[in-house]
């Protein structure tokens, strides 16, 4: 008996069949059952018949890199481009040998998670393969030419399947950089899928929903919560990964999440007003200007991180509250904007409009020149900045207007 | 009529009678009433006699600067200290001018919060008068002391009014700072108090009773939701002001509240274990390492801001998901430490714990001997840096280890 086998588990007058994947605790097996969920069983009691020995099993083949490759198409299914970047999502593990496999091909996602098949006609892409934390802006505009090549040769809908480090960094850039007439959705995993509480199997199945469904945005498809029923689709721009480890790590800032996938059901639901699938023509706008930092500002801060942004062509900061640093910094930040560098307040508070008119110090930033942040989020409103300095002429201008729903109307003037 | 008359309103049948305050609204009078509660009243209808003219009040005595006062001691009543540092909280609003005035005086806090007379004695102090995102690491010493005198001084509790900008970083100071026999309550305004929807009567009751109660933490004491009708009571190492404006800004992160302040019934709960009051004797170590920074990696960040990081005694990162940061950056994270740099990652996700060991990133960072910072939020994390740099002989050790409940303990390993 070996992990990879196929396997009939008797335990307590039930039986199990599924493939056997490697366990850290002997106590437990852990079985892949044939829909993709994988449950762990108690090994005291248990009864084990080996169906089919792993040897000829299949979940090892080899595939190219960015190979298009196409399975059993369905006319009356629609066409869901499943483009890889990397990440825990990404990965198949090899059960023979326990190693996170790099490779990507659609044949392996639908193997191990069986049922994806009869949902949609599936094609695969490769971006990238990295983790996340190595994502890169340059990485952006290679995925963003990826996903236009697919809108342009007719998919139905996009999934990107990326880490969830930087998720909502990539998410972001790439609504800006495209309009869409279909959905792209974006998930990831936070538990590989060869652990029994991988969200892998839910995410992906929920996302192929959101992808054929009729909103045209970017949006996140992740956990809505600890349990294992149903995902939230939030739009990217506005949302934050809030967590480091749990499944549910995404939240949309501000609001509840645009929408929600039933994962039983396979219903999907929307909230709120959305751009509607064909409304929009596609277009391509990749260039960024690179040249932009994000810098949160705390107390006892050195104003020599700010000096050698000398020549920058803009700045993010995280200030506190309302948006405030240090008086001590305006005129430091005076000279860089005279100098060109175009500044940009946020609030490390995350949630809420920044405000420069109420106290003293906001006025004095008004005053030379740093344009207010609105509620943007500081990780949104960077990535915006980078593309509103090569897109638009006017970037005091861009930065406070919405353009794909990442500024929040305020809700009411402030009594 | 003008503001600062003390009126009689009549309306619909109802008569209010308090201080007239200015408002911005002309549609609506603003009352301040006996207990210092705001209300506004609708203009239209309504009949106003002039009970006495402003002239014959007294909001605009002088005071002197660190002046401490006491009032009519009850010798039945606890001594509660009222520290001020400045922010929105201790500004005393001048009716006849407009004008915030910066002097702080226990008398004309008690004359514009009446309800707080007959619930304890008080001492006044000023330990700063800044607007808190101008707070630094040397006012925190300066507070320190003077919170520490107060403790020597036979105060049975006390209070600081500080900006909300930055008090989750002062009130994280002093929880490193002081051992403390008594409470010490850290309050704020959201919005000051010559508006209708001034948190400021309900936070400083509140506070009074935190400070009177059993437990000799360190505390923020701030609005637990939009009803204006409790307080939540946030371990400072774990708290966060989580939005720009709203009056329940601040949130204990990970965990519900260590407790709460129904305003009404004035009683005081606890959730939680506490340091009970005179379980410590009172000590003070305010040294601190000046010579650390905080930053936040974002994708496309300049490597540059490390750079010039060489020769500081410490840096927290704020790194993604569990604890990551481009993998390009672990040369220079490397050199750094070699120099004696004392790196500690936290995570970005605010949430969760950072775990360098689940990916090959997390691993490399751990081999060149960075610290992981557990689930300590950034902010914190810099803080205890400063400190333990400046107080203990090994940082490592100490920085993984909770001193003062900044730290929680793991829920559960990992499945």
């Amino acid at each position: 008996m070996n992990p990879g086998d196929q396997v009939c588990i008797s335990q307590n007058g039930t039986e199990y069949e599924g493939i056997l994947l490697p366990s850290a605790n002997s106590d437990y097996l852990l079985l892949k059952l044939p829909g993709g969920y994988n449950i762990g069983i108690s090994a005291k009691g248990a009864s084990i018949i080996v169906v089919k020995p792993s040897s000829e099993n299949s979940f090892t083949q080899e595939s190219k890199p960015d190979q298009i490759s196409n399975i059993s198409f369905d006319d009356e299914l629609p066409l869901i481009s499943l483009i890889s970047t990397g990440g825990t999502i990404a990965s198949t593990v090899d059960y023979r040998t326990g190693a996170v496999a790099s490779k990507f091909d659609v044949a392996d996602v639908i193997r191990s998670i069986p049922d994806l098949s009869g949902m949609a006609n599936y094609r695969g892409r490769v971006a990238a393969n990295i983790l996340s934390e190595n994502m890169e802006p340059s990485i952006w505009q290679d995925l963003a030419k990826v996903i236009f090549e697919e809108i342009e040769s007719g998919a139905d809908g996009i999934i990107v399947m990326h880490g969830t480090d930087t998720m909502q960094y990539t998410a972001s850039a790439i609504s800006f950089m495209i309009r869409s007439p279909i959905p792209i959705i974006f998930t990831g995993s936070q538990r590989s899928s060869d652990r029994p509480s991988s969200d892998n199997l839910v995410n992906v199945i929920c996302s192929v929903e959101a992808a054929k469904s009729n909103c045209a945005e970017v949006l996140i498809c992740m956990h809505s919560n600890e349990s294992d029923d149903h995902c939230s689709l939030h739009r990217a721009t506005r949302s934050r990964k809030n967590h480091t480890s749990k499944r549910s790590a995404f939240e949309t800032i501000g609001n509840l999440p645009l929408g929600e996938v039933d994962y039983k059901t396979r219903l999907v639901t929307y909230r709120r007003q959305y751009t509607k699938r064909g409304e929009l023509q596609p277009s391509l706008q990749s260039d960024l200007d690179l040249n932009v930092e994000l810098i949160k500002y705390t107390p006892g801060m050195d104003v020599k991180l700010f000096d050698i942004c000398s020549g920058k062509s803009g700045i993010i900061i995280e200030g506190t509250g309302l948006g405030h640093i240090h008086t001590d910094f305006i005129p430091c930040l005076s000279s860089l904007i005279e100098n060109g560098t175009c500044i940009v307040m946020t609030s490390q508070c995350i949630r809420g409009r920044v405000c420069s008119r109420v106290y003293d110090t906001g006025r004095d930033l008004l005053n030379i020149g740093i344009i207010e942040g609105e509620d943007l989020l500081p990780g949104t409103a960077k990535v915006k900045l980078m593309w509103v300095l090569a897109n638009t002429n006017n970037p005091s201008k861009a930065m406070q207007k919405s353009i794909v729903g990442e500024i929040t109307n305020p809700s009411r003037p402030w009594i």
